[in-house]
């Protein structure tokens, strides 16, 4: 697809493929992916050149203590903002959409309605700042959505910024380390937020269509599992004797599958993941086994069955591998829906430009989940090849990324006029 | 059982008790083990410890280039020397008496003898060395066995010492934090070895033998297992695309211990230890996951039926989970014998102190598996209370740590005299 360069209204933003591209070289890999940890060398990177991206195109830039990144334009001198973005970070050998699309293509849209403000065709009600929430995963520095939690008041400052990663070192530190000092200023008082990201999913695809109206979260419980068994020696510890909590975690991890398997596809999703052993020794059996256990669901009703069961199953994993499981409760929400108002105006939007679009949920968490209880909140998906996430070969087609930009442009451009009022 | 102090032929050494007491306070544990990882700051000390035992009791003190630390008395210039030991290293949170208890009874045991050598009781045809074996448990620095395996050849010097930790840390590094300057020497010219171990299972205990004459060992097959699988999204990811690399190796996990159960108790132990994730983040699943999984069987027709099943069963979770699972073998080995000379001296030394005993395999590799492959080898256990190993509750009954150590000290002594031949 050819980009379009004219700046009427909807049109294509101006280089925007090639200033994804330039921006994704920043802790590539090899198989087209990004290995971009919050606040490491090639966050910092993308950060810096992100700084110098909106400096250039006239945004104030501006950066809070947590590391949230603002390019801010004033339009209407006291009035609140207009916030869109995302998040720069990435996974562990992930993809070069997930987060990173939604803050370039948020930076673009600012853009395009700028130049409508100043051409006469968007009358201001608020102002304007894109924005990179810092450390939305959370795989360096957990807990994920660090940075709008302390926005949002979720998190204090102190507390992320004391986080440390697995080498002990902190936020504080790991944020100190950017390339160039950050131009320190008041963070924008939010009164409206969006978002675009690209699904982690493959409903859009299955179904045909360019834009996703998100309207409500998953629910979800989610638990840190503490298995507790026996040291032992691996080899001659009689089989009967053993109080193997690793038998205990892999049980308990194949019981998680079958949950699922007991729904309908896509009733329910469980996964197992940051497993740690203590002891990690070849020789001896582990005493205790650390790991995430999440179920979510689109059906509150499902989700409470699914733990119902679950209940059930460790205690017969208990006796079966002589271990006890704790299960501490970390999140349990339910469907968590986002301003009925914020669909009706995206869907309008998408009406206008004629893109297809459908209401969609989201599993995973975004800033935007965050900022939802704070300010009336926009959300965007554009398709995933095949539903790839969290992995290198995350992709979408550059037409459907184009339509993105253009269907939060227009989406901007609503929120700016005051289609729905600032909180 | 109070500790008798004459030094007459077989009578139990004074002290013992009260010297395995006070060795035992390095790295203590709460539960009454110990945490002493190879090189570490609790090993150092109980190495410091040990060396000045030695001295303060006349034995030339000697370290090689691996760490090994050896006590020797020269008794017969030039002749070749029995070198009897164990090792004073531990696993993380582990018990006070694998390793450690055989090097302070056969210190203990050595000046025994070099007392009835004195009194003209045992006339001497080799010299006798005490030794302990640096880094055995292989937790902190794989591979297990590492100052044996270096002495006996099988591994090299320069390969041992540039072994890291998981903090990269060298061993050559690990072992100059040692807390006086070793005293470097010859070591000593092997001619035969003996070595007593706590069992690590309940074999003695349940039939009610003092002493375990080692015969053989069981065989194994050790594998390092590698599960390739594709990351994605813990939530977002529909169940029937995941590749779920941890998911396949819970699968294999419980597929080892239901192996185990396809056969007789005690016909084969199975295991899975070590395991780690990449990545391993919260909200991604995992691409790979590396294990350890072992099996042992005192039949080698059971292991090698074992072994075919397994092959099968890898398949199964190969299609059930979409991974690959990558198998490689790391050790395999049959029934290997201990001398039988060895054993016959250690069962004519038990029925003249009145000792009951019985013949054993060990399932546990120790630095004895090393050195029998070198010189004639006398192996020895004494009962462990409920087989408990690798545990800080591993025990054994003063009556039973005594009666070894009289038990050891009437082997040495029948090698001293030249019972049977030096290698």
């Amino acid at each position: 697809m050819t980009e379009q360069t004219s700046a009427t209204p909807g049109a294509v933003q101006s280089g925007f493929l090639s200033d994804f591209a330039e921006m994704s070289r920043f802790g590539a890999t090899e198989r087209g992916g990004v290995h971009r940890e919050a606040a490491s060398a090639a966050d910092h990177q993308t950060r810096a050149w992100f700084a110098s991206w909106l400096a250039d195109n006239s945004f104030q830039v501006v950066e809070d203590e947590i590391g949230n990144q603002f390019g801010m334009i004033e339009l209407v001198p006291g009035a609140p903002y207009l916030l869109i973005g995302s998040h720069l970070d990435s996974q562990p050998m992930a993809g070069r959409f997930d987060g990173a699309y939604g803050v370039l293509a948020a930076a673009h849209a600012a853009r395009t309605v700028k130049q409508r403000v100043d051409r006469g065709e968007v009358v201001p009600q608020v102002n304007l700042a894109v924005v990179n929430w810092f450390n939305e995963e959370g795989s360096r520095f957990a807990p994920s959505m660090m940075g709008s939690s302390v926005f949002t008041g979720k998190m204090t400052l102190e507390e992320a910024l004391a986080t440390t990663d697995r080498a002990g070192t902190t936020v504080a530190e790991a944020l100190a380390e950017a390339i160039s000092e950050p131009q320190r200023g008041e963070a924008p008082t939010p009164g409206l937020y969006a978002e675009i990201h690209i699904e982690q999913g493959r409903l859009l695809e299955n179904s045909g269509h360019s834009i996703g109206l998100v309207h409500r979260t998953w629910a979800a419980s989610k638990y840190q599992i503490v298995v507790h068994g026996e040291q032992g020696h691996t080899g001659a510890t009689v089989m009967a004797d053993r109080k193997d909590a690793l038998f205990g975690a892999a049980l308990l991890i194949v019981a998680a599958r079958e949950l699922a398997e007991e729904f309908p596809e896509g009733q329910l999703h469980t996964s197992v993941s940051e497993l740690s052993l203590e002891p990690n020794s070849p020789v001896t059996l582990a005493r205790e086994v650390i790991m995430n256990l999440d179920l979510r669901s689109p059906d509150e009703s499902v989700l409470a069955r699914a733990n119902e069961i679950l209940e059930d199953r460790v205690s017969e994993i208990e006796r079966r591998a002589r271990v006890t499981v704790e299960r501490n409760r970390t999140h349990q929400w339910g469907l968590l829906p986002y301003q009925p108002e914020g669909v009706e105006l995206a869907r309008a939007a998408a009406t206008e430009l004629g893109l297809s679009h459908t209401e969609i949920m989201t599993v995973a968490g975004h800033d935007s989940t965050n900022m939802k209880d704070l300010v009336p909140t926009v959300m965007l998906f554009i398709p995933s090849i095949e539903g790839v996430s969290h992995n290198e070969l995350e992709n979408s087609s550059d037409e459907d990324s184009l339509a993105g930009v253009q269907m939060l442009s227009e989406v901007v451009a609503r929120l700016v006029r005051g289609d729905i009022s600032a909180a």
